[in-house]
């Protein structure tokens, strides 16, 4: 379980830009991503701030496929894999293996519910089993507030003793700081890496022994995000801490998604970005201009994000 | 909105049937769907019992295909077509429309929550334009316990106006008759057809101008349930109410989709439909016997069934 090139650090869930037919656009996506990796940020891309449950498996691959075609190192990406159908799952994780992708980030199935251990048990070994490499690495994904299906110390108990090499870690996004202590206290001495859901945990979890954060804000506030990361036992800890809570909180009082995508499209002066796929609706243009304005209020910048 | 061919009556959420490795098997669905044919029961294909949000769509495809391919009437079938992600919602439809399918039966988009009601009807819109068939007839179909993204009469009220010949129906699976009636008083007289979530609620629903019901119990007493429907105006309706209420309560101790999967097993003589997909798991041997003893005290049977 001692990996040299496991994943650590600060990840952004790299929101999917979309053209005005709501198709996906591959180019501004490679473009993203290569801003995020220049702000030390690594790619988690089709999170949940992906909106990566409103695109099909194939539109998956081919972002995916383009991504490393253009250069990226795959080493750095923690594509989402998980989904409600098992030959789905099996598919796109089969797929980031062979393109040699640092790790995958893994949903439960999450429509039918209440599901048991034993199941879950059971969908994550099928995944694993049948896309029957070595080399693979599993981060479960625990957020029940969206999945409704959670994941247990439980169940990673069981993962970690049948698939010791595959079950790298987790992203906890429940935003219950005691239920992310008790997976740090239970598996962090064995290798398992645990991820806090966002920076707003960044410092408590390096402090407790977690390998950094997966960040919705990660796809605006990089570098910052990074940096406390490389520098959080620095005097300053704190005060970056502060920081990106600040300004996490003025992009919590919108719709996280669009706000995201609104905030791109007006620092990198290119309107396109702020397009969602249904059932997500875009900004109103109020909302889009009281973001604008205090982000602009808080010196809110992202550098070299404009071309 | 006065089709003659509009699907009326009850329904089957077809459970599928799995081989050993967990792959769909063809064979048995379509000569399961031919029984249920054979007790006046149509076909819900990829319904919540189906397990259908444990298959990709390419599976759902071949199914339905060869359901044709064996000669059933594609007019009494009504396949669950909505997924999370707009393009295989759109790719399915279109596929069940291209078929003949009388209906499809549409899972709002179900990870992103809580969604507006404008996100939900630009889902809905979205697939309905780019499949672009006038012949389209969507019955929307509201669970909340499982999908926990609701149909609201608001949105319904929206479909119907931006969409009067497309938007025809809705399962109601909510489980609270005062929903259903509420969907009842707005729209039954529009001509919009509401299917009771289950049996339970058949002669109420018949009683109160609705169109059948669509039932996870209708996969294993599908005739007594459509004598029901035939007959809910005759004397002895209520003791037939009775009766569908003592079966199904017996499966409701059970968890539904394999206890289903198991009486079908026993009582069919072929011990591999019992298989389910993950993250749902196989009935107990405990389980399945107390399952079947219930039923034999009870006189339970399915004619026909067994080849």
């Amino acid at each position: 379980m001692n990996d040299t090139q496991r994943i650590r650090g600060v990840l952004s869930p790299v929101v999917t830009p979309f053209k005005a037919d709501l198709s996906t656009d591959p180019e501004r996506f490679v473009r993203q991503c290569r801003w995020l990796l220049s702000q030390n940020v690594g790619l988690a891309v089709f999170g949940t701030n992906s909106e990566a449950n409103s695109l099909s498996v194939d539109e998956k691959i081919e972002l995916l496929d383009r991504l490393v075609a253009a250069g990226l190192d795959p080493g750095r990406m923690m594509p989402g894999t998980g989904h409600c159908a098992l030959p789905d799952s099996v598919r796109l994780t089969a797929h980031a293996v062979k393109l040699g992708c640092g790790g995958v980030l893994m949903l439960p199935p999450f429509y039918y519910k209440p599901v048991s251990d034993d199941g879950l048990f059971r969908s994550f070994a099928e995944v694993i089993e049948r896309v029957g490499e070595s080399r693979l690495r599993v981060y479960v994904y625990h957020i029940p507030p969206v999945s409704q299906v959670p994941i247990t110390t439980g169940l990673v108990e069981r993962l970690l003793k049948a698939y010791p090499a595959q079950t790298a870690g987790m992203k906890d996004s429940g935003g219950d700081w005691k239920n992310t202590q008790a997976f740090l206290d239970a598996f962090a001495g064995a290798g398992f890496d645990v991820f806090a859901g966002s920076e707003t945990f960044l410092l408590q979890n390096m402090r407790a022994g977690g390998a950094g954060c997966i960040s919705a804000t990660a796809n605006v506030h990089p570098g910052p995000i990074a940096r406390l990361f490389d520098t959080w036992q620095a005097a300053d800890a704190e005060a970056q801490q502060a920081r990106l809570d600040e300004i996490r909180g003025t992009f919590a009082k919108f719709p996280m998604i669009p706000a995201l995508k609104a905030a791109i499209a007006h620092h990198g002066g290119d309107a396109s970005w702020a397009t969602v796929r249904p059932p997500l609706v875009d900004l109103t243009p109020e909302q889009a201009r009281a973001l604008v304005t205090e982000l602009d209020q808080r010196k809110f910048t992202m550098p070299g994000l404009r071309r």
